[in-house]
């Protein structure tokens, strides 16, 4: 297909209830307009505190055409620059996560300080101002240890949710986490493919055997919601059940869009692992197993799922137009110890294979979206969670 | 090449005699009307009912984006359903070949029955209407035991080929074969430097060493015509040798363009194979070898070779504007045993060298069309058949 | 990026003593404009007469979706033609080099004889001229063994340039060089970032470490000005050490760009080798090492650096917008014989690190120019060649 529509009729066109029609994954402005008003402008996971723990270490945040230097600097702070030589434009780190004394460019040697800053370049017409060399800086938030970028100049606030979710954030620790283990997978197809797919378990009973021996969501939603009321009637309250629904389209304004929500894992269930038993410490001040998990979203496409012992951290990124991009982290409380208080392998085991079902039902369903037949199809009642995004996507694409 | 000629202009530069300027290999927009006037609208051959022998077994048929599931349905039927979920789009059915009892689709589930109807749909809104949901459906004709699928909802009429040339399907037992071998060639070509390349023996002598020590077609067209003169005055007329040449433009109004014709080989020569010298048993009614073949095509893609013991099957498929697929299909009557009454490697061996053959000059033919110094050149008098094929091809993107 | 300025604000907006801005990379109409301004008018290195030494030897010069076929004819001399068949297209030549008895097409057998006339086509119709039907020529002209082909009808000339260093080739015995070495390396950045990166010894240092090892280039300018006029002025003038600086945009009206200087090594090194020791014969008419190199540029992408012991040629080509080929020639005087007069091994050694050093900054230099963030940079006082390429570069892609 070589015509597209207007964007401004495409989303005009677009019915609630449905499914997006195949120009929304194929428009090439369309694409770049999601790169400026979603992906250069909410907040995403960058990485964590614990992968960059001292000065000078580094990791990269990349996605599309962009790559961000996420770097621990002089005062122990986290500072986040476009990773773009100001001179003539190479990148200047060039391994996924490193270690430097100052951030030089490996083509002429312009030295950047740890904030960024100019320091050094040879034989520069007198005219040179270092002071307007400096690298292109992006925002930083820390929330616990996860590290938060947006590169909006003017981003959403995390105010709000800081303020509703603290207790959450105090009792699962999340300033006493660490990353157990960072994996990235590479699927072809459009990021919002990968995302509608994590936002509904409407699939999950047919796709994910091993999920659904864990999860009481992979029910029906009747017996999951009956489940899910009796799990809040007993529950002491320690860890909050209350959900906290500001996600996509219904985030306040100026704020970002989050949720949380806590769901009963099937009786019996201790956590998300092969036989269900715990994998790892207790989080937190967590002091039992509640057969249950949270979850916790922010922004567009970072998704945590936070068992009693373990958090899984997912991204979604887009790579081109046609393939993106899923990184898995998996924490731990801190003073774990590989080996001895966590196996990897066990704790990493449930969620890779779901990954890797998720991967293959993604592919094929892009593969059908680009047929000329392929039609937006009706939504079920279990898939509110796509429509929610759907109607965030659409407001978003919908601005300036 | 970035920018392109308006598609009327091309088509009105173009002089016969001539082969194509390189926009027609080149312009999207182009391709697309490829797509809905060619691929999508005639009959081209999906496969063949030996491969689907019982209810539930299906076969892919596949080309560009476009992906047809080819089933044998409960009253032993053959339909042809779009391979893309009418829920959210994906591909229901993920292997080129297999066997299910219901098409259910990997992704949630919703599961069709063979005759593409949707028979369940869990957690759907009370006003969702199942009837309204089945899979597109493509239409299908048999030709014996060929499957012909086209996309058109109001495709060519094959009538006046079935009776045309009944006689022909008789005595070659069109209803009595079954595929022996499917082969797919990849070819770094636009489709139509495939096609082209089909459609004259031009090339034969110096291109088809081992074709040409059976084919009379590889000689001059002189002493070719002589000898074929020859062959049809003592033919006793139980093969017909009279020829039907409703082909490419030469097609009626409303009717699928189609060619039968019967060729001499060389003197001595049964069939087509390393030493001339017959791979399988005589195919239908034949009683002898006549030292000839026949050809029969059908739609723009579909051709047959009928030799006296086999019959090869050619079909050129568009995979991307630059790509292409060639698919060859070996028949043998229906009742011959592998290993008994033929050997694979013999029946198979002289187009599998062929195909390899000129998949070596199409990909060097595409690379010179390339050039910024390709200019349409003269055609000579052996190459009517591609003139045939290009009025057509003018006439059929001219439509609409 | 899927819109583009016009190209005539592109070349407005560019501010001297910057680097260009992104989309001088990625427009595709631009780069058509590059390859009918730049590739296929100026003259380009297309190989030695030392590769085609008898008559049918030829090599095929390649760029973009061109190929040209450079050969020794039946009276010696070298021509070049289009290796486009003037019937259907197909590339004639398929090996990069070879030996024919005459350009016969592997398609359809048409047969052009050395000098690219059409000499056997079959079956063609009573009309058809073959003297029509030639080859599509190139202009072929030789700098000493070098072999300069543009595909221009009007090519600049290379009189002023060949007046001016008659005394260099003559010193340099370029009539008496044979090729030792000649190696493809492929870069997955635009042609210009490959370009640029050549004009400009501000990278040496931090990137090539083995190269300032030898070349007095890698240090600062205030100290290698200092060296050159030192050099200079102890010259005995034997070999030229004027500059001829008409390169780029300082050409006259009507002539090719060139360049000629001469420049001291660091002291005691006698050549580009390992230990800067020598590695082959004194070229030429040489009586002693100078520790010296001198350069020679011509046109836009071909470079030379002439040290007393070897030739080393560079010459940049495009493939596509986003890849380009660098390939290097080894140059040794003719009557030197491998394995007693040079080592294969010793002789390259230098160069083929550096052009992988150089390999890896310029892909993550595209990397970076890819960024959203990438702005033109302010170049250095030690740029100018760069500067002057870019002069050139927009005059050429502003004409017509």
């Amino acid at each position: 297909m070589a015509k597209f529509k207007p964007i401004s009729e495409l989303i005009n066109n677009y019915q609630t209830g449905y499914s997006l029609e195949q120009e929304f994954y194929k428009n090439p402005d369309l694409y770049e307009v999601e790169m400026q008003n979603i992906f250069m402008k909410h907040w995403i996971l960058a990485g964590h505190t614990s992968q960059i723990p001292n000065k000078g270490d580094y990791l990269l945040f990349e996605f599309d055409k962009e790559s961000v230097i996420v770097i621990r600097t002089e005062d122990g702070s986290v500072k986040a620059h476009m990773n773009v030589c100001t001179h003539r434009g190479s990148h200047i780190c060039l391994e996924k996560q490193g270690t430097v004394k100052a951030l030089t460019c490996p083509y002429h040697a312009w030295t950047f300080n740890l904030d960024g800053e100019l320091k050094a370049a040879r034989n520069m017409h007198e005219d040179f101002d270092f002071s307007d060399n400096g690298l292109h800086k992006a925002n930083v938030e820390l929330v616990g240890g996860l590290i938060f970028v947006s590169l909006s100049e003017n981003p959403p606030s995390l105010d709000g949710m800081r303020k509703d979710l603290a207790d959450v954030f105090d009792v699962f620790g999340f300033d006493h986490m660490k990353v157990a283990k960072h994996q990235t997978y590479h699927i072809k197809s459009n990021w919002k493919l990968s995302v509608e797919n994590y936002q509904e378990c409407y699939h999950c009973a047919p796709s994910h055997k091993d999920f659904a021996k864990v999860h009481a969501m992979a029910m029906t939603p009747e017996k999951f919601n009956k489940q899910k009321e009796d799990f809040i009637a007993k529950s002491d309250g320690y860890v909050r059940t209350k959900a906290s629904p500001f996600y996509f389209d219904l985030a306040k304004e100026g704020e970002e869009c989050y949720q949380y929500d806590r769901n009963p894992l099937l009786p019996g269930r201790k956590t998300g692992s092969k036989g269900a038993e715990p994998v790892a410490p207790l989080l937190g001040k967590l002091k039992k197993y509640e057969e249950a998990a949270s979850e916790f979203m922010v922004g567009p496409v970072t998704y945590f799922l936070i068992y009693d012992d373990h958090m899984l951290g997912y991204r979604f990124l887009p790579d081109t137009q046609e393939t993106s991009i899923c990184d898995l982290f998996w924490f731990v409380r801190d003073d774990a110890v590989e080996g001895k208080d966590y196996d990897l392998d066990d704790l990493t085991w449930l969620w890779h294979v779901t990954i890797l079902d998720d991967e293959e039902i993604i592919v094929n369903n892009q593969k059908g979206v680009d047929s000329r037949y392929y039609r937006p199809g009706k939504l079920s009642e279990w898939e509110h969670f796509p429509q929610n995004f759907l109607n965030f996507y659409l407001n978003a694409i919908s601005e300036d």
